[in-house]
């Protein structure tokens, strides 16, 4: 996540050094709140407990919102999304100034884009952090180029806009001449770059901010520095002059397209699979046409990431917050819960959906009780397949567990077999569902979505062995190297 | 806990280096989990989750037993358990060298003992570890000194033992002219060693396994450096040549004596008030009377471990687990899996129970899914009075939600009132108890003992603002200064 | 110094690990060798030791030039200066790409600058680093602002221009109520941007490419992110739009040079002195007359730097290389080294003074060695007080001596009275000179610029307890708040 | 070095942070001075610079002796030094506490090297830290077992006892069946105590006062914890008992009395090679029999210390000083001025002789300065055979530089050819002698003896590619594995 000052500012961390003693008549933890204050910190995220309660309280006394939660872990992760989804910085500082890209970079990279047969936009989370949503959506639909958004770029323009080619993303990649990358980075998220998934000689348009991020993994042919939204600016204003237009009719775009028809032919067939229990394609696909269009999406998880990140769209910027360049698991609570405070203190109507693997939950599960002492309109959505990657039934459980000592048996990607993630969302007074047939899926978030007055978990159970489709290549592809 | 070699080999951390490709056919997971096996590691901790399942597969097929948690941090604590509680490392290296004090430095030591008019030892950790109890019973018992245990000192010699004055505590640290300190730190537990818990003119005989810890703080009168047993043993064998006494009869025994039944009768009185809800010391009285002699205690939280430590008794050695030296929250559920793990592995009938506060037990509250995964056979006690020193009512609480965001005005102290911990532990198949009533919490704790089948929770929902008795001192003495 | 890659690419530090073993026929020395070369690093320092020396034989064998050095420290900072003497990595990654200031901030920021009564340009390291003397040149000369060089800011433009105010440098920095501070950081060399060294209400227009620098120790008026060069292009450009021009009759341009030409009276002065040994302003007078206008000067101590900086002048950008932001000493030998090197290999025809206070010579002084064996024209000049800020005179010194022992006694401050480092020099072959008078340092001098044969050190005596001039404000200034 | 103590409070880093504002009217200096000398610091080492001085001046203030030093670097050397040197905290925290080893494991370590066929001592550095010559003493002879110093054990027991089979060393490494390690480790010095230096069937028995040290790289037979010179007082008394001793009879002290005179013989060999100039055995054969027993050896370099590690003698403990367990180079100037202040302040007579390879004379060659300055009681000899390892003489260097660029081609293991260090020591007032020849040798380092009034330096010019005898194994054994 770009917000670094969010971190630092808004997370209270429980080691705080103790500021006894007091001059004059102030304390030292009022100098802490006051000076946060005076930062114009608005959010504190901490634990209940000691030895940080005097400074939560002078900071409330200043003015400054605590939300108390049940580990320092996923309060850091709440103060991180701050910062994202606030652009918080902003309202400090001045405003932080802006940086174009030089001239003869802007025509260069768009000599380069012109030349292209088979061009690709790949949208990142810089592109959301830097709010050029408004800028890109002329880009893209005055160049007519296909687009792909990372993870977080999601949103920035809708998924269902016309030039989104996600569901050919494999192919996208692939066989791309030419990627105009803006604010994305080469990760592991993006393969690095680099083949099998990369075509050796693709020239990259690198588009970021920070310097020391040009040519990681991959020299770019042309770099601009800068601004995500001034640079698309730049880029759309020459763009303009000779109203250039990369036409539908290429091969390029047949090729996407037939592809795209084809996956989600595939996705759709996997989803209305009607034997046993549902499979991850089946509950996305019934979530995704019941979220309101405006909901923030917060998603962790191994399947339930990937297969989520396909199959949930997202349709404004920063509504999708997730486990981000490092995948790190255990986010998704902390997440949920600042943009959730965010909603609700500031009084818009829109709905913070966190949707979780079973195992993902577990990191930092015990924060449903922060929820609901909030009272933070969140619903939970746990697609629980009794494990990681895959788990077992009861049935087996209980053969297994007689068998012997079930640390020296139990696969490790085990969890307990329907484990009653819902009972826990009740055990603090918020609703809990448990879902295992599609029907029962619709009506509970049906319910849960018409609930503004406390958090409710889904706990659906999903086919343990189910996988997501078959993929053309492994996970990791540097590893291939 | 002094078991760092523990916290190394038996943690399974997740960030671990992927170990792509194979040396002919064997792959690197296998040769980390070979290597373990070599160290003779039993037990190995982790995540359910990615990347540490293929170690965790290889470690099981080893014939390590792979613990699978919910968050590393948990997981870490339990690493860090095993190492204590088995002394893992004497059964791998050969047995560790045992070292020996100076003879001139022993006789120096008892004859500053032979000097006190008030003499005190105190048992710590160290004592625990180093496997001292048997030498140690037999030189308090021929000695006559009155002696206090550390919390996690506590049961080398059985807490009730005539000559244990832990009831007299403070009383015993303040006017003791003589401290022979074994394997225990003059850290914030024990003050620092200084006015105005201790004697400022106090003469400490400090023995320790480690050089660097001579010293810290308080400069010792004699310095023993070595190990525990073996200097105890010097220092009995000392004692035997002239049979010298400290006898019953000294103004120093009487004094302890009449403070220490003074103390016992507070609490008692303390302990059965009887208007409304409990309070800590009813709860801990009635549990203290029901609790097996060789159960193993572990305990965090604030009030909760503070006073459980003077009204729960220890018997055996190594069977009491808290918060430690830096008073870190969140390590109780870890360190109770590891406990139970080994019992149930070696079929002691061991019971390990696990008391906890509300806040405290939200640090790693997902855990009891691990229990209930495996079976362990862990009693819980959540010792809930809605948040962290003090909380407040339902009533109070609802009426407070009315007026406003609750972030603004919440008490950072403050949980959700009569949240139902109980039901977590019944969401995954443990047994869950609502206790209110000291009928209901000695039924449902004789029920959960009685119960080998699975793991259970009492949720004993006390006076929310239920504190301790009086203290003469503020917590922390050092800030005094 | 802004050359992070040259740093960590061209040093090759001593600990470097032993890479034993071949693949088929390829050292692991050969391998790093080609790597670096592949980088387009064309020279490397380190030591003449082990075990460095099959990495610095497969260097040159790939083409890369290997300076061996008497010690890792000097040669880390001979490292570092050839990234900022070369701009290194511009010939490899493609060129980096250049980011420009908003167009609306660049407005404001002259709109702010034309409304200034008391204007003042610094300029800093980053605009000699960002190559922006040509633009520089224009924008000063038609906006007929005053300017100031930071130290490493010399020579951008040269020092004798009508718009510098060096001369005038206190007044300057505390009347001025615009500062157009074009890449240089507000740290300790520019007493932090506040008073009592600033007005407390200047504004500062803030120029770098640093984003995180935006703002450090003082807020902004206007803060134009991007290359300096860029962004005085920018400037330039809108300034030409209506030719404004702060003319040259103003309040303020008479108090400046009112103050310039009573400073400069004041050290021509003390420069003249005749009475005794010299004084430092005596020194810079006469060798600031005989050095060449394109040489490069090095220069490091307290007063030596401090007065130097004032009285030794820089025609040409990026000649002048000094002990930087945190003020280190022992850079100047591995600084003049390096340029020394370029130099000589480009065969380019400049000389490298190095102006060395006796304490600084001392943290390297061993390194005439390497500049004797690679016979690089190096003229060190070693300001001689026999101390820092003041030593005792040989009398002086022989009575001390007498009076005990020497280390309880003798001022820290002190070295050993007429030291002779001209000695030193001769020791390996290079020319050394023992300067007392005016005449014999000009002599030296003269003798030394003509011989292009071997390096040369003049020791120069001055008086022991000579200081510079009475100073307004004590060092430091941030330590008065 | 086991000083750490001493590291940590007799160096004064110049990056000390200012201690600005007064407290009444103590300053932060004095406070700091003050602390120090409470805890009976004596010396202090910093650099004449900026911002110590006013510590400095503190120091000497309250009574401490400071010595500044021309760079941190040394000064941090010239600190740890003294801690080793003095045992500097046994006269301040009470003397340290003494541990013994257990009495079984003394019984079990007897009755391992009672049955060994090829015992070994080796007396490392940690033996002369415990001060443990007299014990040690009557234990060898005693027991009439062979032992072997590491470097810096050197000097324990003579190194012309005749239990010493140092000339023998390789043999005695590798064929010993038993070794008794005293307070040495097996690291790069002792090869790892792995083959092929050491028999693979070899066992341990090692004495070491830190437990992690046990079974570093070698799991011990017997592992003895303790004090050193406690343990050898110990293992002489189980000795005694029924007074066992190996007979000089043995095959053993045959195989290694034949190998040492070989060597010996060959060695001379070298040393009496009279053509040319002379090579390093000439120069130890002639220095050792001119040096007093009495003197401290400091020493450092590749062959240099090396090879004077065997030619130089020690007879009395912690009088040799050399680059240590990490080979780090540098030390030596830094260690002899600590040394050689130690001697002048207690006013013992003996005398500093600081043996240097030329390129380790360079890391820190200025601090010849800082002798002179204090009239320091030090000789250096510098063995300079123009470079490491091997140099090219002044002929071939001349030709070489008429070749072309010599940072291209100039092997990176020269030096300057017949570089005048003597000159640089003359410089400030020392002594300084240029040696060719074995009368020159000899003549200078009598006159140097003689002279007590100043600091001299040796510069002894030896046969450019002058090399050690043949090893049978090459440097770094471990890369063999």
């Amino acid at each position: 996540m770009n917000s670094k000052p969010g971190v630092d500012v808004q997370f209270l961390p429980s080691c705080l050094f103790c500021l006894s003693g007091a001059m004059e008549d102030v304390t030292g933890a009022q100098l802490v709140a006051e000076a946060l204050k005076a930062q114009k910190v608005d959010y504190m995220f901490g634990v209940v407990g000691i030895p940080v309660m005097e400074v939560a309280m002078a900071a409330q006394a200043a003015g400054i919102k605590y939300v108390g939660m049940r580990n320092e872990q996923a309060a850091c992760y709440a103060a991180s999304a701050v910062g994202y989804l606030t652009g918080r910085f902003a309202s400090c500082c001045p405003p932080p100034p802006v940086s174009l890209a030089d001239h003869g970079a802007i025509t260069e990279a768009i000599s380069v884009l012109k030349a292209a047969k088979r061009p690709l936009v790949i949208i990142g989370k810089g592109a959301a952090y830097g709010r050029a949503e408004t800028a890109l959506r002329e880009f893209v639909e005055m160049s007519g180029l296909p687009y792909l958004p990372t993870p977080m770029g999601k949103g920035v323009l809708p998924d269902d806009h016309p030039n989104c080619v996600a569901a050919a993303r494999s192919r996208a990649l692939l066989q791309a001449d030419v990627v105009l990358l803006l604010g994305a980075r080469l990760n592991w998220i993006l393969h690095f770059g680099i083949p099998p998934r990369f075509d050796p000689h693709v020239k990259i348009i690198q588009v970021d901010l920070c310097a020391e991020e040009m040519g990681n993994n991959v020299r770019p042919a042309v770099a601009l520095l800068g601004d995500i939204n001034a640079i698309v600016t730049q880029l759309l204003m020459c763009l303009c002059k000779d109203s250039w237009k990369y036409t539908s009719d290429t091969e390029w775009w047949s090729s996407l397209k037939a592809k795209m028809s084809a996956n989600s032919k595939m996705s759709k067939a996997l989803a209305l699979q009607s034997t046993g229990l549902m499979n991850y394609y089946t509950v996305f696909h019934h979530v995704s046409q019941l979220l309101p269009h405006d909901c923030i999406i917060v998603s962790e998880g191994a399947n339930t990431m990937d297969i989520g990140r396909t199959m949930l769209n997202n349709y404004l910027p920063r509504q999708r917050l997730d486990a981000g360049t490092f995948g790190t698991m255990g986010v998704g609570l902390g997440f949920a819960i600042a943009a959730a405070a965010l909603e609700k203190s500031e009084n818009r109507g829109r709905r913070v959906v966190c949707v979780e693997g079973d195992s993902a939950f577990g990191f930092s599960g015990m924060e449903v009780e922060t929820m609901c002492r909030y009272n933070l309109p969140v619903i939970i959505i746990v697609v629980n397949n009794n494990g990681i990657y895959s788990g077992v039934d009861l049935e087996t459980w209980k053969e297994m567990a007689k068998m012997g000592d079930l640390t020296s048996i139990a696969p490790p990607v085990t969890l307990l077999p329907e484990a009653r993630y819902d009972e826990v969302m009740a055990a603090f007074g918020g609703e809990g569902f448990l879902v295992r047939t599609v029907e029962e899926l619709c009506e509970a978030l049906q319910l849960s979505l018409r609930n503004w007055e406390r958090p409710s978990l889904l706990n659906v159970l999903i086919e343990p062995s189910s996988d997501r489709k078959q993929q053309e290549f492994p996970w990791l592809t540097r590893s291939n190297l």
